[in-house]
């Protein structure tokens, strides 16, 4: 290994110190801190920022980048005329090794400091409106401070895209990057052309079958503490280990960890128990993903996740296609009966069922698994065209209502909160996240699909509890590979294709026109 | 303000917040993480440790201390001629700011990296052969590992003596400032003698006056839930501000955190409730003095707790002389009674009865009041001899034996378990810390002698559940000083004198000679 290897590992293990340090931070931050710890813990994992920020763009980073790349070309044309698999396997992951770091280099040297100082005054300012605006319907208001928001996010993809224009078509395909990294506008434009023909009137479809049936309603007394024990039992089943990781409750349900230690959230309503069991395998998913990465590589971005596209994907497995199979729902039937007695009126079917009505509606979050997709492509839509610069923030009001009569049917008649204020994720300039939930929900299904021909008895595992298989599928895979793919290599190495839609399409059809799984 | 003070004071404050991380990475080691946690979070913390060390320790550091020194020193001397209070207390200010971060600056740079890891590495070997060999009276095996650990204490002993020789008259000096900085051997040692002379026989006159007393056995069942909200319910009347803080279990009761954010533990038993009450009124008294440390000076090493010899001064008056006063004995009867409704037998009297039993016994943590402070004259007699060479280790076990028949009139007969093992402090090398835990109950004896003075209502105000006043009087007097004046200056400025070994010799005898509070 060449001495700048060595050293670019060192500083990445260090980084990676620091990463675990905030992680858990927040963590504490978001689940156990009183109040009066913000304003020392905001300034103590602000300092962690700067630091990360410090050690990684220091001079000597770049430097080690340019000689380990040429490292590895000097190895690669020198073993080329006797090369055997092995080796060629070991130059690949090396290659994926320093691509991955230098790609974090970059997206920290990116951006001018003053630039990131901007960015952090005018996003916490807008989100810090935000939180009274949206109560108040004030769309003037917020766009007062939204604009700005938006013009440093202008700024910052056309930073981003300056710096490696090989890489970035469109200014957005810059943000994107940083969630949905390798995804790019002209490959996610792609895939949601189909759903934005097909979803709206799968959606019809399904609401008129669903209009005679009748449903059960699940709603009743739930204790709290006897809802945490069904949701550690859930986990349980699902393989979540409890010698590596917790269940907390937190306001938004969420994962976050190290390998050994992953830490999820859910929340609880004492009138109802589905809600906060499908948090929890949603959760579960993001914690199993986390936890199957390769052990030796932890401290090195080739290590990590892929992207929100794959991450989100895990989660919706587990959410959507296990936790909220026909199948599975028989094996939660005994744990759910005796942690919860009050439910033992209800049979697994009845509340499947109820868990699976399909009914277009304003707010996102509490969308159904068949119009969730649509509520994205509207937020898609508009935020390309935001970043690229082919629509304004001032515009984003009659946008947002002409999308969602045309893919929803319905009118916010003015009532923003409904409509555009409704999300957090602009305020702060996080353009390009949105559409990792769509394309998790499109892998998801096409691993989905996958893992289910591979193991044509997966229906009666499933309705035995038993989800082991599909953990070992997903681990073969998705886990173990790390960032070694790029997003798109990584899905058609388990399932033979790039992202396709059409897998989802099926899911839907299968599950809200046959009632099957 | 000079350029070197504004750089030493930027440094500082990274430090400040690495020190935050680290404090809350710990805490949640210690109360939440899962065991798998256990690899990636030492490796966080030991990367924390370093990058600590590295900033501290850098050349530019001991350059900023030596122009900021220079410029006190011009500052002073210019405005001598016209010295107004004000100056003279900005420069006081100015010295003790200077002064502490160049301690600090001290005690990273005294020892060579190669001893700091080895020191790790021959602390850690001991540690863990400690955790079986106690269980198996393994003396042997434990010299074994033992003694490479002193030999490493007394190099560093010897080098920190040598970076600072005009402060530490011994060895052993050296390592008593890392922990009761500021309080030498020579005035350890002068109070420790009252306490040896007269000690002991106190302790008989108590037990013979207490073997005709009868006394009703506390025993029961007493549910975590309940025993925990009684907990809260103590810290609320103590002064705990749970938006600033919060309770939680651990193995063994400690106190941390930052201001604003004061995480104290304690441990329940399900047949007793005195043992967590205790506890808990002691970690108050730790987090109290945090949070009432100077605001504005958080960042640096003047803003914080003195030393370990005042903060175990807070927890004991706190523990002792609030919680366990026979006076607030009768305003806790209400939360008890309510709380605990299996306590609605015992008034307070039989409780404080029940509560102040003296009998020498082997283990310190577990001695009472009177005889704890023997426990302490031990182990400081034989770890000041060992570091300043009058010992070996291999000497230790026929010293303990010699002194525990000589102070506590007990014998271990070679069970080393109820011996020289039953303690962790000496097997990383934490030599010097014992003392704390004794001067500790001498400060809180003299501060409560001087509040009591000045507030002769304090019983009737202690049995309303009143201790408001204590909390402004340790405020005015201790906390707000923070690190401005040395521990015997403060002592002296809060009481009239320095530390005085009297004033606990007669609580005790009040106590326990004539049943007064």
């Amino acid at each position: 290994m060449s001495q700048s290897i060595k050293q670019l590992e060192n500083r990445f293990h260090r980084l990676a110190q620091l990463d675990h340090a905030s992680t858990f931070l927040s963590w504490d931050q978001m689940v156990m801190m009183p109040n009066a710890g913000n304003e020392p813990r905001s300034a103590a994992l602000a300092e962690l920022a700067s630091l990360r920020h410090e050690l990684l763009t220091a001079p000597e980073v770049g430097d080690w980048i340019g000689e380990a790349e040429l490292a590895l070309a000097t190895d690669s044309s020198t073993t080329e005329s006797d090369a055997t698999t092995a080796t060629a396997h070991a130059t690949a992951n090396a290659t994926a090794h320093i691509r991955e770091m230098k790609r974090s280099w970059h997206q920290a040297m990116a951006l001018p400091a003053e630039l990131v100082h901007a960015k952090v005054i005018a996003g916490s300012r807008c989100e810090h409106g935000w939180r009274t605006q949206r109560g108040n319907n004030d769309w003037a208001g917020f766009l007062e401070n939204f604009r700005p928001v938006v013009a440093l996010a202008r700024e910052e993809a056309q930073c981003r895209q300056a710096l490696a224009p090989e890489r970035f078509a469109t200014p957005y395909d810059a943000l994107l990057d940083l969630h949905c990294t390798g995804d790019s506008q002209a490959l996610i434009s792609g895939v949601f052309a189909q759903l934005k023909q097909e979803l709206p009137g799968l959606m019809q479809e399904v609401m008129e079958r669903q209009a005679s049936q009748s449903i059960t309603s699940l709603e009743g007394s739930y204790p709290i503490a006897q809802q945490q024990a069904l949701s550690e039992s859930l986990m349980s089943m699902l393989g979540f280990d409890f010698e590596s990781g917790r269940l907390d409750v937190s306001m938004h349900p969420f994962s976050t960890g190290v390998k050994g230690d992953q830490r999820i959230t859910t929340r609880y309503r004492e009138t109802d128990f589905a809600d906060a069991l499908q948090a929890t395998a949603h959760e579960t998913g993001h914690a199993a993903y986390e936890s199957g990465l390769p052990d030796e590589l932890q401290s090195f971005p080739v290590g990590r996740a892929r992207n929100m596209c794959i991450h989100e994907s895990q989660s919706l497995l587990f959410e959507k296609h296990l936790f909220l199979s026909r199948s599975f729902g028989k094996a939660m039937l005994e744990p759910l009966h005796r942690h919860l007695p009050a439910t033992v009126a209800f049979d697994s079917d009845a509340i499947w069922m109820a868990q699976t009505r399909v009914k277009p509606s304003f707010i996102r979050v509490e969308a159904d698994e068949v119009s969730y997709p649509l509520h994205v492509m509207l937020r898609y839509d508009i935020e390309s065209a935001l970043i690229n610069g082919k629509m304004e923030a001032d515009d984003i009001p009659e946008a947002w209502q002409a999308s969602l009569q045309n893919y929803l049917g319905l009118s916010v008649s003015g009532n923003h909160a409904l409509g555009c204020l409704q999300d957090i994720h602009w305020t702060d300039g996080a353009f390009g996240y949105f559409p990792s939930y769509t394309m998790g929900a499109v892998n998801a299904a096409q691993l989905g699909a996958s893992f289910k021909q591979q193991h044509p008895e997966w229906q009666q595992q499933f309705a035995q509890g038993d989800v082991g298989f599909v953990r070992q599928w997903l681990s073969d895979n998705i886990w173990k590979h790390g960032c070694a793919l790029e997003s798109q290599q990584l899905m058609s190495a388990a399932t033979g294709e790039g992202s396709d839609a059409r897998h989802l399409l099926a899911h839907l059809r299968s599950r809200y026109l046959q009632d099957i799984d």
